[in-house]
């Protein structure tokens, strides 16, 4: 499992000369071992976050003896390991974090290689830097947030199985979603039965992004599902992701509470051609700050409102990776990126909630 | 909101000689705030965990533009204060790390304070540690991990109305649970059903801990549901944590997927009994590990087999807090505790699945 972005990662380690790495973000962890922890709740036993520790070529697992399972037999990787530490127990107080440390000093205490050690410095725990420390007598460091995201733009086939799967979770929540949509539902109802679909589909308790938000509301570019309920002719913004090993899709529909409207329908039919539009920009070599400056200038074309947020993103372990498709984005785009595209036009909120 | 928090927390660094203190544990924000950010899926542009800065008697509140909404008149507080750096942006890059470590450095530099630190160590990121070092430069540091879980054994009368909205919320998941059980659904299903009930009434997306098992399963004690579908003659334990305003419930029902038989009546009462007289049990001026040893001692007396786990504890801003009932804990039970007891009898699994 995971071995392409492991072997991505040694490659990359290997011409910065770096023999040993602390990883602590969790899409980093996720993306190097396929370890999908649950994540809409932290156990309270959970001592800081879920590591990965790099050194002689292997990448070892080290969590919380609850998340175990989640890991699946990474274990038995050629190049993985994992360690546990124990979480909850009732013979004694909890003694997680205690255990973490002496687990982690024990493992880099062996440790063979040499020169400075990189570390996830903006994600790693001090309690959990402080035990990297005392297991390897004060090494040098140096800070690898953000190494892996460029590795982890071109998705392989694994990844593309699993974000198919993430995307057709979110296709039967928004055919659920549709279902319940009518005068005098909320908001929240619509969220509950688009999760419902998924969780029920997917055998599995899970999180769900992002926003579900109906016309009438003052900033109804992003936001949380409330109590607001749909009245005959609004419109409702449906916009999920689904999590499915640790893989997030993203997508959005605008659904109505009754027969639109033929400015409804008008509206409706131009932001569609603005996506058609905007998927035909997508090819290998173009620039993501010229897709967006194309895509922004066809809808304000069209006499209507746009949109303050981005024309498009990727996806993966991230809810929000690169390429991002926006105005100062110099990135090009490569063959084997996933890129959604959301060309938008909103009346009332013109304000961002960013999320 | 939360003022007898902080000052309980003013009083115990005081007696410390604690001047200044940065807090990272989730629940350590939850409770010296009332803030209650959305925890069910993190933020892609969240730089670490949100943070307290205790100063001259007065607690600082730092998290991400997008989560400050849930801070409502933090700000306002005589002894409150809010301060947010910018998460998401399109105009550049996201850089919402940098500017929560400028923020904070920004925020300490001007401090009049003197002597060691306090610092939750085994909660804030490396980063944050880091920003802080820079800004006092390099002061003395005393980890105050796990200070404040004594002083927030005895619960407000805030907390006790919060608390009371997330167990009426936990009824209100309980009913529709039961009202979805019978042959042929799934614990994923009766799962949805519970969740859904919770967040239309809470009018907000929010998650839900714990265990939804169906009788057959090998480890039964614990466990998230999944596609086991529920037959003629099984149980199924609905073990749930509804959170409002970050504060957790925690409850469990046994369900029937027809009619019971006499032999599951009659076990069902006998643990009904074993609750009422382990509820006999707590007042003040009685050991946590009393209260363990006699309800052990009622549930082994009936000729079935125990419980591997704890026989309860308290909740709160964390789903698991002091007092602990369970065999090694001298604690003493004081009046305005809550207490969650939990004794329990299991046929198949005494494998104890822990989170």
């Amino acid at each position: 499992m995971h071995r392409e972005q492991r072997q991505r990662t040694r490659d990359l380690l290997k011409s910065k000369g770096i023999e040993r790495a602390l990883f602590a973000h969790i899409e980093s962890v996720i993306w190097l071992t396929g370890f999908a922890p649950v994540i809409e709740l932290q156990s309270p036993f959970q001592a800081g976050p879920h590591l990965v520790w790099y050194e002689s070529g292997t990448f070892t697992l080290i969590t919380q003896d609850f998340q175990a399972p989640y890991a699946g037999n990474y274990a038995d990787e050629p190049d993985g390991g994992l360690i546990v530490y124990e979480g909850y127990a009732i013979e004694h107080p909890i003694r997680s974090v205690a255990d973490m440390a002496e687990q982690l000093i024990g493992l880099v205490r062996g440790s063979q290689g040499s020169g400075a050690v990189g570390v996830e410095v903006d994600s790693v725990s001090t309690r959990q830097f402080h035990a990297l420390n005392l297991g390897l007598n004060h090494p040098d460091i140096i800070p690898v947030d953000n190494w892996l995201k460029p590795l982890r733009m071109i998705k392989t086939d694994e990844e593309i199985a699993k974000l198919r799967r993430a995307f057709a979770l979110n296709d039967l929540a928004f055919a659920a979603a549709q279902q319940v949509v009518k005068p005098g539902v909320t908001e929240i109802e619509v969220w509950s039965a688009a999760h419902s679909a998924i969780q029920n589909a997917d055998g599995i308790r899970s999180p769900l992004g992002n926003d579900c938000v109906v016309s009438y509301r003052e900033f109804n570019i992003g936001g949380l599902p409330a109590k607001n309920v749909l009245r005959e002719g609004d419109s409702i913004i449906v916009d999920l992701s689904a999590r499915h090993q640790g893989y997030w899709s993203d997508g959005c529909r605008v659904f109505y509470a009754a027969e639109p409207t033929p400015e409804q329908i008008q509206r409706h039919r131009f932001i569609e051609s603005a996506l058609d539009y905007a998927i035909s920009l997508i090819k290998p070599g173009v620039k993501a700050k010229d897709v967006d400056a194309a895509v922004r200038a066809f809808v304000q074309s069209g006499d209507y409102p746009g949109y303050p947020h981005h024309t498009g993103h990727s996806n993966g372990v991230g809810l929000h990776e690169e390429p991002r498709i926006v105005p100062y984005n110099d990135l090009t785009i490569e063959a084997g990126m996933v890129i959604l595209l959301e060309p938008a036009t909103y009346t009332f909120g013109q304000k961002r909630l960013p999320h």
